[in-house]
């Protein structure tokens, strides 16, 4: 049901929470920080993934299913990782009726479990690399949840690879970065920027990790992928070793790298506005909504409005994912605010009136008002439709890029850095010592989101203590 | 890698082992009676899932999430639920480091979360039906488990409808149960026996449950699909209620519905023989393998191979899933086997010679031998694997089909029945009394698959008690 929602302005996380069950993109599960996903908002998880997939079999990938529980002991085999996961790990301790002698673990992530399959399936260098992605749930105790950014239980993709070399593990880990951000840009309009996390914000087990951050509307930042090189420390902890072209036995180089649900948040927070959702022409469950338009008893003008309506929907329907909202009960303004609400990026309105002249009205969820609107001829609207769908897409991108790049500044003063990351990113240069970075995060709740891999070059002096640094950092708090 | 497997007449439990180990579908688990499921397995998963998907949108429904987590207390509101599944449950007990207040159970299937979820979102007859399905994990405590047919953590699809009468429930019901025969007879060439469940083999908490029953390569049965009219008896454990167009409040009818990764064992059951997997072209992974054949150290010969299959792939691409084995270092004869065993229904042969007549050599995966052999002409090949995969889909079917009815028997007298349930499925008067049920599995193992929905009509006596009885019964052993 369609509800005025709270503006940005406002209330952002408010906004938020409205948008996602004004949309009926999800619901509170009945157990705390677990989510239901709707049918609209599965329907849009379900493209992410669909645009992901392609890409993942593209550069070589095959997936895979893995267990749902793992061996608590299997989590304890790599340091960092279980000192990481440890705290969030929701835990089987009854099967069948009995208590478990060993208690399993629900999994937060699957590199234990994986890398002790690896170790049987891999012998000889011929059975590298190994390429595996798997499309699944995994459970991570989370008690200050939010929709889709953060909850108990969420839905995701894990690639696992194994490699012969370090060169090859890393060549992956950067690849895998570059198809986030190609799928980010292209499929989701996101302007997302490439980089490495800092040591302190790495994955627990890995030797490097990668991430794409985003911009939201409140200028906050959003992890929204992650890529990691996970070095030897797995590969030794579960023993995936193989035998090179001597004869010698060596360890595995792996790689992991994953997007969430948490995709659907950074979605809904680049583009949405204060009438609701705006959704991504190239991942839009709908694309075109077409309301008819009659008056009341008319049964003459109803007829011949939807005979033109369902001319148009086969015309339209071919290229495009097409919907007619033609319930009765609701009136056409009611109707044209709860699409806007779902963020459909295009509505056709089409009364008696434009059906006698062969017209139809194109209005454009990204551009709100009269200025979006346009007169179109019904002969040939499918490709008039096709191009909009495309304008509307190449908008939405630009002006997020718009968006972020007024709130992101260069910082050569800790002051302005700290009045920075108040509103949006900051890009400074840092020493990478962990000191600088708490003392940023004390003083401002920002964090390094990550060190670009786009870097100016040269040297500067950290913005904290002023000694030589190599690298630019983007600090922001994030969520 | 290659291994000779044990023939099914020896041992068919181990045959089966072997064959989806030897096929790299899938491999036992760290945890007891879990499974990973390989990438070849999962393609096939994958293909299953499309076929089945596809269908649910054509019948109009849509895909969902909900949670992993149920809280123990939902199970226990519907007493026949809770009785049959309670044995099964494996359960949250620990959370982030503490003992929870309220255990969570890991879902087992999803009625009764998602119940809770309808009597949140169903207002009105106007929100009727609800036609949600989703794809999932779930997990039942088992203790003799086997690969795909019963293990643990099992991949599946639920679906869970809501109505305003009993007629649409039903309907719904054996809607579902006709889209599962479907797909079971023209996707897995499985040719099943739609039927309904006796009391005693019903789903806890459905008023009726039908079931799809194939029968696998030893005569045994599989139930490979079920769909459940759950009366009303979950919407009054969870006030799933609505208001008719009185402004009457009614409760809702509900139906779900299921199949599973158990699909996959029907499918290398019913169609494998002692080569290995032989999959329906519809569902295989790889539709095509292209052999090409060269002489060592040939490079005059392996380029004329090489480009007669490039060409020919490029061709038959564009219509089938074809893959060409090039690899060095492996003979023809041991690819063959090898491709065999994985049951990929065509191998096209290519050596110089072939090139040389401008032919090549087309092998059927379900014909063993010469006989599944020809020579077809290069120009136009691309038709020919795709009639040849035709013929072969339905060769599949034509033979499971005849191998079901030379083992299944119509029986008048107890101790037929006794002999005819050791090797296949017999067809006999049942009174629908339960005692009768149990004395064919206490004498026999065998029990009542289901009452077909293709009844002869008219009535018998029971071929236990010789009572009047008003049904055919199917009495097999089951998995």
């Amino acid at each position: 049901m369609f509800q005025k929602i709270t503006p940005r302005s406002q209330d952002y996380s408010e906004w938020y929470t409205e948008v996602i069950r004004g949309a009926e993109l999800a619901d509170y599960a009945p157990v705390r920080g677990c989510m239901v996903i709707r049918p609209y908002g599965y329907e849009l998880w379900e493209n992410v993934k669909a645009g992901l997939d392609r890409r993942f079999k593209e550069t070589g990938h095959e997936n895979a299913y893995f267990p749902l529980f793992v061996p608590m002991s299997f989590i304890e085999k790599e340091a960092e990782h279980v000192e990481g996961f440890a705290p969030e790990l929701a835990v089987v301790t009854h099967g069948g009726g009995k208590e478990l002698e060993d208690p399993l673990v629900v999994r937060p992530t699957s590199e234990t479990v994986i890398g002790h399959m690896y170790s049987q399936w891999i012998q000889s260098y011929r059975d590298l690399p190994v390429l595996i992605n798997q499309w699944a749930n995994v459970v991570r105790w989370e008690l200050r949840t939010r929709l889709f950014l953060r909850t108990m239980e969420f839905l995701w993709q894990e690639g696992h690879t194994a490699h012969a070399t370090v060169e090859e593990a890393q060549e992956e880990t950067l690849r895998m970065l570059d198809v986030y951000t190609d799928f980010a840009v292209n499929d989701a309009a996101i302007p997302v920027i490439p980089g490495r996390k800092s040591e302190s914000e790495k994955f627990p087990g890995a030797d490097a990790s990668y991430s794409i951050e985003a911009m939201m509307g409140d200028g906050r930042a959003l992890q929204s992928g992650t890529s990691h090189n996970l070095g030897q420390n797995f590969s030794k902890a579960f023993e995936i070793q193989y035998q090179d072209e001597n004869s010698e036995l060596q360890y595995c180089w792996t790689t992991s790298w994953g997007v969430s649900t948490r995709m659907v948040g950074a979605i809904i927070m680049t583009h949405g506005d204060d009438q609701g959702l705006v959704l991504p022409p190239q991942l839009a469950p709908i694309q075109v909504v077409i309301i008819p338009i009659w008056k009341k008893n008319r049964d003459d003008e109803k007829r011949a409005v939807m005979e033109a309506v369902a001319r148009m929907t086969a015309e339209i329907g071919e290229d495009a994912r097409v919907k007619v909202d033609d319930r009765d009960g609701y009136s056409p303004g009611w109707k044209f605010n709860e699409w806007e609400l779902k963020g459909v990026p295009l509505r056709i309105e089409i009364g008696p009136r434009d059906v006698e002249k062969g017209e139809a009205i194109l209005a454009r969820r990204d551009r709100p008002g009269k200025e979006g609107k346009s007169s179109i001829p019904l002969a040939g609207i499918s490709e008039a439709v096709s191009d909009s769908l495309t304008a509307i897409q190449s908008a939405l991108l630009e002006r997020a890029t718009n968006f972020r790049d007024e709130n992101t500044s260069d910082e050569a003063d800790y002051d302005q850095l700290k009045a920075a990351v108040a509103t949006g990113f900051a890009r400074a240069w840092w020493c990478g010592n962990p000191s600088c970075e708490d003392q940023v995060k004390a003083d401002t709740q920002a964090t390094t989101r990550c060190m670009p891999l786009d870097q100016p070059g040269g040297g500067g002096t950290c913005i904290v203590c002023s000694e030589s640094a190599e690298e630019i950092a983007v600090f922001a708090r994030a969520y």
